[in-house]
């Protein structure tokens, strides 16, 4: 039997997946599962994605352009200008979701062995994307005790070696819910000039930011047009998860030619995806201010209720919808797995993530887990509950 | 400004595409142009698939399992069955097209540096995919003369060294036509055995056997159980190119494990071609038929209309909906260009493929086209007519 690749024994598999046959099973017996595990919003797609997917008439599902249907890119680019983000449709190429914008963008930028700087916890799938691409990450541990804010750009700068060729953040951030500041970016811009870095910045929550806080993009800074890269999705945008539309986002036109060569190699985003993003830009303000209003008051409740629980602590965050929960156990995988195996109340028990996996550095996160909040508040309030109960009973607490 | 990745230098842009600013120019002159370039299908989606999209009535576009929804992997198995191909939901993950299934292959069994034989003309973004994995293509000439046959094994013995990890074919082929008979097929089973080699065999022409030819898989091929990866894609047996839904297919289970970490990193496949997919499962077999009937009596009458034309030679192909054309013309690119660029019969033209992009040997193919018979008899007729006449006139023709 031939041998599979030293990248695929090396690809990471998913923390959170480990845990699925263990919710299969507590499925069987019978217990109802609150997911906090992952960022599927309960959230209904707009109608006007909805309808223009149903009443599309096509007749022939053809291959549209390989950097996306030209008027979803010339219309997309109206929305970005909303967000202070001026581009042209060249210089967008509309992606199979976010994830590939971040694999072409890593094939574009790295060579095998080079080094990307994130801050930690970071969105698991980094790993994956860097370990398809031979991409070395250098993570830089962001603290829970700081709320996860940037670390101080002195932290980075010893992070710098001659291997190192980018710096890749998600603001607002999954899994913290962070959002940066104008002068934590500035900071990381005067950097990325310093050493000439490419400067990835995965933006997909950026109708999710909360309390008056300004949302800053990469594309704002000035002075660093040529190394910036906007990853983007209409995932969490549109609750559109499985339409599987994303894009790539640059100035730098060696950088859009390379990307359209890997895109082009893959012929074309999915048309009905494409279809029903375009039509969703002229979804109503009111549908975003509503979704907005409920994700707060979910973030305000998980936030209070986490903390006041015994043991716990919960910065809260300002962006997105996920939040990490230092809890009062062992070890925090451990937990998740317990809840699904061993734990019930009233037959309810809940999925969390694990927050080892947000992190590349052995052993941190071990006590936190990421709580997404993408559940309605009645569900939320029985989930915590949960949570509550289950911290009294696991046998792993370090309370006592 | 940081420098883009050797890859993305390296990563080859598609012969095709280099001419589409000269078919842009054309058509903004109002000539208009018969695109037998690519291998878009005219045939129309058929409406179970159609009538998925438009009544699914989801209220959200959730991300479907990494794998693919599990109702569309069970009932696949049973479209395979139905070519003897005999898998279970396990041995099969949903792809994002066949280009995704490619890429996880790739990805899957090869190291940098490591070497896969394809016979050539080959589909020209198997290189895109093999540079994006850093595999080395060593390319094995099949020759127009012998309608391009399987070369003898003995020449894919004289290239095998220590670096060789796979065989790669596609079957029918792409840009062929040429459909492997049992023997050819079963040569390849002995050498993959003998090596213990890696098989990865796109088959995503199956529906488009002709001449009761009988259409054999690398899945019917026994002893090699392990060895035999199926790449597929809904793209052209439904003319849903854009629909973006393949497969991934072993036996091996080292190489399902690996592949479904890759395509948990990428989440998961677009949900609406998922939808559409898994109902035209339930596509009545006339629509194949009449499908069938029409690519023959279109093939049926390309070749013949080629072969008539002084100095044209193209073998008649028995699967799949392309040809390649030996035509008496110094250089095939140029031939192309000049097409678009300087000519039209009547105020049309054609738009052909040069056979340069499917040959990774440097100057192979230099005289032929590849043309896919992916239009009406009606359109292909004028088409025909203009080529003629096209070589009439070309300036770099060799007949004189």
């Amino acid at each position: 039997m031939p041998k599979i690749s030293n990248k695929a024994s090396q690809m990471p598999a998913s923390p959170i997946r480990k845990l699925v046959p263990f919710a299969e099973a507590a499925k069987k017996r019978g217990v109802k599962i609150f997911h906090l595990n992952i960022g599927q919003p309960d959230i209904a797609t707009p109608d006007t994605f909805l309808n223009a997917v149903k009443n599309s008439n096509i007749k022939i599902v053809e291959y549209s352009h390989s950097a996306g249907i030209e008027s979803y890119r010339k219309k997309i680019c109206g929305y970005y200008k909303n967000y202070n983000i001026n581009i042209d449709s060249t210089e967008v190429i509309i992606t199979t979701g976010g994830s590939e914008a971040i694999a072409i963008a890593m094939m574009s930028c790295f060579n095998p062995g080079d080094e990307i700087i994130i801050p930690e916890p970071f969105y698991a799938n980094y790993n994956g994307f860097s370990c398809a691409s031979n991409v070395i990450i250098k993570p830089i541990i962001s603290s829970i005790e700081s709320g996860f804010a940037l670390p101080p750009i002195e932290e980075f700068e010893k992070l710098i070696t001659p291997k190192t060729k980018g710096i890749m953040i998600c603001n607002p951030g999954n899994p913290t819910g962070y959002l940066y500041s104008k002068s934590e970016l500035e900071g990381l811009r005067d950097l990325v000039k310093k050493h000439d870095l490419f400067f990835l910045s995965d933006e997909v929550y950026r109708e999710f930011c909360y309390d008056g806080k300004e949302y800053v993009s990469v594309m704002h800074l000035t002075g660093i047009e040529n190394n910036v890269i906007l990853l983007d999705s209409i995932s969490k945008r549109y609750s559109a998860c499985g339409a599987r539309i994303g894009a790539l986002i640059s100035k730098n036109k060696e950088i859009m030619s390379a990307a359209l060569k890997f895109a082009q190699a893959r012929l074309s985003p999915p048309t009905f995806g494409q279809i029903g993003a375009e039509a969703a830009l002229d979804t109503p303000p009111s549908y975003f201010e509503e979704v907005k209003t409920e994700y707060i008051a979910r973030r305000d409740f998980v936030i209070e209720a986490l903390n006041k629980m015994p043991g716990v602590f919960c910065p809260k965050p300002s962006g997105a919808f996920y939040c990490i929960a230092k809890l009062p156990v062992d070890n925090s995988d451990k937990f998740c797995q317990w809840l699904l195996e061993d734990f019930n109340f009233n037959n309810q028990t809940v999925m969390l993530a694990p927050a080892t996996g947000f992190y590349s550095t052995p052993g941190a996160g071990i006590h936190e887990v990421r709580i997404a909040y993408v559940l309605n508040l009645s569900d939320l309030k029985s989930a915590m509950i949960c949570l509550q109960e289950a911290l009294n009973k696991y046998p792993g607490s370090t309370l006592i």
